[in-house]
């Protein structure tokens, strides 16, 4: 969760909504990714997405069977639907999202009968996480002054 | 949605499971999507996936506002999770999908209180959408015996 942070502090840095994850397999981090959704002009450009097919590539498989990924900020659906089609093992993220976070915050996805399952915990490290992002926002607000 | 079941039947020569999809804005198709999960080993390699983010190269903006998506199999999560990332306005879609649809089939996301919304129609087309899913299933049980 630590390089997860590190790298939703150099999304912050970009001018993105400060977002980081990593994906592990065997103890090793085979996927990497930041908020980008800005500076690529991309809407599928989540830091949960870049980090999974980072993880497709160096796996050199689909099927992401044995993969934890972290992330800095509680999924949104289209990630939750992302980890369920790659069919990852496991989730671990910080701070909730009571706006758009599928694993409980807006809705629980994990509640329908999907064809995969995998495990998830919420609120590691979630306090900065959560400052990372309220620090970004507030940053905006005081810009809009 | 007649160009989104041709697209589906391309898929299906190439033995990917025949899922075709269209993204039309002002009347003009701007992306066009076919399953390639297996031939491009690639999890996210959905048909909506591909036309939405072709939609957003040809559009030159992530906000997809004004665009309908055409697909051939109702949308599942990470599909529907990429609409609302990427503010389509609309979805029409052939066949239901009991198994993985997020728009009523197994789940509807749309009942949570997202920051986006859509319209949706569905079974559009719906037996010729069907009758190529069919007709692959059959023929791969086929060669299975």
């Amino acid at each position: 969760m630590h390089e997860a942070i590190a790298l939703a502090e150099e999304a912050g840095l970009e001018g993105e909504v400060p977002v980081g994850a990593v994906a592990v397999h065997d103890g090793v981090a085979v996927g990497r990714g930041r908020n980008r959704r800005e500076t690529a002009n991309d809407p599928f450009a989540h830091a949960e997405m870049e980090a999974l097919a980072h993880a497709v590539r160096a796996l050199g498989r689909w099927r992401l069977t044995g993969v934890t990924l972290y992330v800095t900020l509680e999924p949104c659906s289209m990630c939750v639907g992302a980890m369920l089609a790659a069919r990852a093992a496991r989730v671990v993220w910080g701070a909730s999202s009571p706006k758009a976070g599928a694993l409980g915050g807006l809705l629980d996805m994990t509640a329908a009968a999907h064809n995969h399952r995998f495990e998830k915990s919420g609120g590691v490290a979630a306090e900065a996480c959560a400052e990372l992002l309220k620090r970004f926002f507030t940053g905006l607000r005081r810009g809009e002054d």
